[in-house]
């Protein structure tokens, strides 16, 4: 591109025109663009132009698959029962074709690069949604057992509504319980987009590949890491600041990284973790019904029915400055 | 639903039509579709169809108090004072509107059942609302109070329009002392919603029954957490990661959990508490002027003008490896 | 404005009208209204209407950023090589105006108080612009070597193109990069706009004035805090929680804060700190390669080449309860 470019018509009207640039900062401009358009003949993948899922439909997938789950908490309502049945087979149908497309887009076949999707990816697509979908009346039940052990489980807690409506953690194990479906069906990015968009929400980042049981509740939750390889039992209580997370790296004899062995903790039926625990490694098991004090470091296993604190620490004090 | 009729316009105008479902794709996604409809039946709450307050409408109430409350900080701005004048009475009965609606639906009266908001729902919501607006020009002062102890607390500060404009700190509390004005009137849902919004966007969890004195400032602030029943006094600091928690349930003699009664500390005028320091449990009082280190753990009190540290932790060392 | 007001045409087309209002509440509104306005007089900063940068533009412009930085990752994407550069030319001047015009607002001359930029503001906004445009190819290199570092340090990670769409702390990374650049430019307010936009959706905060090497990699990230004068070098890796931050303040003989001197360590190359450090103080130094462990806490240097870690807390166990 050259500077006289910029007095295209077609420059014009990308360039704000209320003020005219000097024959020299057009000429700055354009040497500045010409510029850009050579570095982004380089990207950070090979292979040219690419195609991805998109991170603001998965948001909005999201939110329309919240609609379904709890119908009545977010956005849309209606107290007509046939309208009520209009409404999920309308919103269950526009899941299907909200996720068949970022499914095909995915998969990312030979075919994107013609810039249009083939109907090989498009029929995966279709199949993996419709799969998916056939899950969600079982993962109801299962978020329902959720909302019922926050409520069971917090003294704050008023009533199911309030926690529906406004609790961060029921909000992130909805959200990962519904990628980790996806994890299962091996589709490829749109699990992990989504947990990290509940991550962005919440700050509880749960890798979609960690098993989690049911009636599962975190409070507050802010800073939580559960990851990939994390085993979770039923009825498994967290607060804030809890990582459960690998410990140490294996690496090949040529150096890289090994990847997919377990590298984090098992953590039993009806164990609490309290604020700001930090249990580490794929051998660590804590035993069914143990209890975690707040601020524990632990890197090996835990017996059953055990409580484990730290000693509290000695403070230094100073009174009367 | 049977299969056949994924064929009607209705659907057509739903389903994504560039491809073609086969024949037996269609019966399985249209047999999905009647499970959903059977599961929906079944609501995480109890009676059938139900009204919420809107989290993206009270995303939204927030938006423009904050326009109210700090001026030309948050997109429109008018440099006439006529201008100036009509804009701020428009926004403020737009608050009004929106909030007295909001509060109808919290109240959720039996009316709503019917689809539509009775007049006594409406009048609740227009006289909650305006009760609210009153406090408004006092608590702008409070808040100015508390963006000038940002400014004279942090090093890193170079204006008070930087605050403004940037400090996650100050948009959590800002939020927080609207919410709890609303939680004194004892408006339903809509307070812990407005501070659960606070908290998706800053990292930053105050419970909006929290009792907070003027000149508050927290710095930084992700993985702060205030529980419910916490008093704080005037001229306080917290930074990053604090947390003011409970310690400990009561259960009533039928197991089911206590609620309401005081299980957060009380924090007294003028404390400074550091980076990730825990201070738990109803009884513990950290007293006027006393200083918390970073990453102290309390669960019992301190007496005023304290400065309570860690005894740094030993460290294990290997040089040269 | 008087209660009767509120029946005029202009508050009517504001006021909900489905319901009315009786006498006694509109006064009662119009009172809080006319309380309103009083208040509003009164602004957080001095000199009346005023101008500032707008937090929706900045989210937006560093949108546009993301899809030029890493082209089809985010949203648009075109597989025809012709139709790739007029994206590339057309998002490039997207941003030109976009930030010009922010940055005008930001420098806030006399002018602004007239209701409209003068040519001076706008001058300065343009060159600006194209001065942080000339930046963005060199920019791009160093971020795929960060993203690049993502894939070598995280076992979890399957390929580069999930660490561009889903790791928040290569996002918080691309825009600290970005915002360090306008920072070196001395541009008020939009650095740290854009650092504290990254906060709320990563929850990991870094200041714009920090000094950041190539192949960084922050893994999970949620309540990592870098402090403005911190120094980092080549190839260092940070885990969720650490904390690079101030120790103690310095005050002026008249008692106010002093701003600017060296506050936040300095991590030479090749260091890994682990989840929850702390490390504090302007004079701190972790030398060359060294290794700081999870939830160490750090006041003083520590040689090149060392390993440092908590010795494990005394636990207190209770089996079998």
């Amino acid at each position: 591109m050259q500077g006289e470019e910029l007095d295209t018509p077609s420059m014009g009207g990308v360039l704000d025109t209320e003020f005219d640039l000097t024959r020299g900062s057009k000429k700055e401009l354009a040497a500045a663009v010409d510029a850009m358009l050579e570095s982004c003949q380089e990207s950070i993948v090979d292979g040219g132009a690419i195609s991805f899922p998109s991170r603001s439909e998965v948001a909005e997938l999201l939110e329309d698959l919240r609609n379904l789950i709890y119908p009545g908490f977010f956005g849309e309502r209606d107290s007509d029962p046939g309208d009520f049945a209009d409404y999920v087979r309308d919103k269950t149908l526009q899941v299907f074709n909200k996720l068949s497309v970022q499914v095909s887009l995915s998969v990312r076949h030979g075919c994107i690069e013609s810039g249009e999707l083939c109907n090989q990816c498009r029929k995966l697509g279709q199949a993996q949604a419709t799969r998916f979908l056939q899950k969600i009346p079982a993962l109801r039940k299962v978020l329902m057992g959720d909302v019922k052990a926050a409520f069971d489980r917090d003294p704050a807690a008023r009533s199911l509504e309030e926690i529906v409506l406004s609790y961060p953690g029921v909000l992130a194990v909805t959200i990962y319980r519904l990628s980790h479906e996806l994890w299962l069906q091996e589709v490829p990015f749109i699990p992990r987009m989504m947990t990290e968009y509940a991550h962005s929400i919440t700050s509880i980042d749960i890798h979609p590949g960690a098993t989690i049981g049911s009636n599962f509740f975190i409070d507050h939750g802010t800073g939580v890491v559960i990851g990939e390889t994390t085993e979770i039992g039923d009825n498994v209580t967290l607060y804030q600041g809890v990582t459960l997370g690998g410990y140490g790296f294996r690496r090949a004899p040529d150096g890289s990284l090994e990847r997919g062995y377990k590298r984090h903790p098992t953590i039993q039926d009806g164990v609490i973790i309290y604020a700001g625990a930090t249990i580490l490694g794929g051998d660590t098991v804590v035993g069914a019904g143990s209890v975690v004090g707040g601020s524990v470091w632990l890197t090996h296993s835990v017996p059953p029915k055990a409580v484990v604190m730290i000693k509290e620490p000695d403070l230094k004090y100073k009174v009367g400055y």
